[in-house]
C-alpha cells in the first residue's frame, strides 16, 4: 500500500468522508511527525483522529511494538479510521476509541506522544495529556484557528512543558492550469510542540 | 457607494459573475494601488480588466481629470466593467475597451501607469506597455501563476525598467465558526513593479 | 517629498533610528491605512507611533482639514516622528504627544480612526479607543506577537465593535543576488479591523 | 545523538560554518524528506550538500545498507558535510565528493533519488540526475529565488518526470520575547519533487 519509510503519505490514498474532517494535508503530517520526533515500539495518543491520517502515520513509525491510540467522539470517524488502518495494514497498531477528550484518556497507558488535531476543550486536555506521558514524552497540537493557536500554547506553557517550539506553515500547492502552474493556497497551520521535561 | 479615499473596497461591493474572473481581492488591490503610486489626473491603462475591481481603484485615486482606460477581450468582462464603473459613480473616468492586448493599446495616449493582472502573453505585453508609458511612469504586474511571476520580472528587466520590486503575498482571512475565527488562505500572488527610467 | 497621493511610502524615505521600531513596513501600511478607510479632514489617534511610519501615512490622506495625534511613550519615538513629519511636511497635520496609552488617549478629541502598532496593554487601550471613537468610526490592530493577535480580536469583540475582520499578511520581498531574485521573508503580521457601530 | 526514527532534527545539533550554507532548517528538511520518499536501503544522491543537513537526514533513513552521495565544490562543505557524518555516526553511510555537478555525477552508480539544494546549472543537472535514476526513483529540489522555482519545474518537464508536485513553503517560528511569542519569518521555498516514470 504505502511501503515507503517516510512520512507524507499523499492524502488521496486515504478513504476519505465529507462528513469527516481530515486527512490532515500531506505537507502538515509529515511535519507533525517529524516534531512527535517517534521511534520505533512508541506508543501514541492521537486525540481527534478523524480520518485517522495522523493516526496512520504514527503507526507506520512505530511498528507492530508500538501502538497508537486514536480517540474520537464521532462514530463515522471512529469508522474511517478503523478502515484505513486495515487499508494501510496497520491494523494491528492501531486502537481506535470512540470517546470525548480528556475524560477518554484516562484508561489509557502511558504513551511516548500525544498528538492533538481538535480545537476544542484544549485547556482540559492538555494538563490531562501531560499526566499521560512519560518522561521525556512529547506533545505536538495542531491549530487552525486563531484562538486554538493561543490557548495551546498557554496551556502548554501552564502544563510544564519545556522546550517549546511554534511553527506557523503556509502552503500552497501547484496546480496545472492552461498557460500554467497555478499556486493554491492551503489554510495555515500553527504547530506547537513541546517536551515533558 | 464608497466615499472613502484610500484603496481596498470590499469585495462584496462590487457587481460580480461566475464567468468573470476578479474581483482582485481588496487587500491585493489596496497593495496593487500602493505600488502604482498614483495621483489626481493620471492616466492608468488596466489590461486584462475581468470584474473591474482595480479600474474602479485606480478610478477612485485619479478623479475626473484623470482616465483608467480598462482593457478585456471578453465581452462579459467588459459589461461587468462598465456596470461596476456606474455603481462607484465612475463612469467618467473609465473607458472601457474590448480587446486583445497589446494590440488593444495601440490607440491609446500615453498613460502614467499601466496595471497588468492577465496571465497571458506578458512577453508580448510588457515591452508594449514600456512604449505606452510616459517618463517616470510605473508598471504593476499582478502574478498568480509560477511561471507568471518569472516571465513577468524577465520581461520588466529586459524592457529596461528600473526600480524593480518582487512582492509575495500570502493572505488569509478569519471567518467566524463554532469555536472561534478560522484561517482561510487566500492563493498566494506575486506583485512586481518598476519604473520607466 | 511623496507627492502620490497612494499609501505606500518606501521605507528608506523615513528617517530611522536603531533605538526606535518600524517604520513598519511599506506594504503593511498600504494595508493598514486601507483598512482604517480613511477620508479627507478625518482625525485619527496613531498609538505607539514609533518611527512615524503610519502617523505620516494618515496625514497624507486626510489632509490640513485632518489630525493624526501620534502617541509614544519614548522620548526618541516622539522626537523622530516629529522629525518624519516635517520631512513629509506634514507637520502642521501631526500632534506628536509623549505619554503612555490608554491614559495619553483621555485628553484627546473624539476621532475617526484609531490605529494600535504596539503590542502591549490591548485589554486596557482597545475600551477606550472605543469610547474615543465617533460613529462608525474604525479601529485598526497591528498585531505581530501570537498572543497580540488573540488579545486584540477579544478585546474588539468584548467592546463591541462591529464589522470584525482578520487579516494575516506574509510578505516577502525579492532581493537581487548572482544567480536570481531571492526572496526573503518579513515576519507575518495579523491586522485586526472593525467598525464601531 | 539523534536517536528518533522521523526525520527534522534540530538545526543547532549540526555543526555549522559562516562560510558554508544551510543546513536547511528542520521543517524544510522534515519535508524534503517526506517528498523524497526514503526506504531502508536506497541509494541517495545529494547535488549542493553544503553543511549535510539534508545528507544526515537522508542517511538516517536509509541506512547502513544504504548510501548517501553528497557532492559540493565547496572544500569547506565537504569537510563540515564529512564532520556531520561523523557526529551523527552516519560515516559509513555517506560518501562526500568534491565536484561540480552535473560532472560529479557521472561516474555514481543508479541512484533511488536525487536531491538538489544549489541553485546553479539546473538546467544542465536535472537531465543529468534523471539519468542517475533508477525507474521509479524520485528527484526533489529545493528552490529559494524565483528564476530557480520556473527553472527547476521547466526543466523537470522536460525531462520527462511525471508526477510532478510543486510545494510552495512559508515558515513562521515564534520566539519568547517580553510580552509573548514573536513570529519571525523564513525565507519561502518551492520544493520541486517528481518520479521518474
Amino acid at each position: 500500500m504505502w511501503t515507503y519509510k517516510t512520512p507524507g503519505i499523499p492524502d488521496d490514498l486515504f478513504l476519505q468522508s465529507d462528513n469527516v474532517p481530515g486527512p490532515t494535508k500531506e505537507e502538515i503530517r509529515a511535519l507533525t511527525i517529524s516534531k512527535a520526533r517517534l521511534k520505533e515500539g512508541f506508543y501514541v495518543i492521537d486525540v481527534g483522529c478523524g480520518t485517522g491520517g495522523l493516526t496512520i502515520e504514527a503507526a507506520l513509525q512505530v511498528g507492530y511494538k508500538g501502538r497508537v491510540f486514536a480517540i474520537d467522539e464521532d462514530d463515522e470517524a471512529v469508522k474511517l479510521t478503523i478502515s484505513n488502518a486495515e487499508k494501510f495494514d496497520a491494523q494491528d497498531i492501531v486502537k481506535v476509541l470512540k470517546g470525548k477528550a480528556p475524560e477518554a484518556l484516562a484508561d489509557l497507558p502511558m504513551v511516548d506522544v500525544v498528538i492533538i488535531g481538535g480545537t476544542k476543550g484544549l485547556e482540559e486536555i492538555i494538563p490531562v495529556a501531560y499526566t499521560k506521558l512519560k518522561e521525556h514524552g512529547r506533545i505536538v497540537v495542531n491549530a487552525i484557528l486563531l484562538e486554538t493557536g493561543f490557548r495551546a500554547l498557554d496551556a502548554i506553557k501552564k502544563a510544564g512543558f519545556t522546550e517549546i517550539d511554534v511553527t506557523q506553515i503556509n502552503v500552497a500547492k501547484g496546480k496545472n492550469i492552461d498557460g500554467g502552474t497555478m499556486m493554491l493556497a492551503r489554510n495555515p497551520i500553527t504547530v506547537i510542540s513541546a517536551t515533558k521535561a
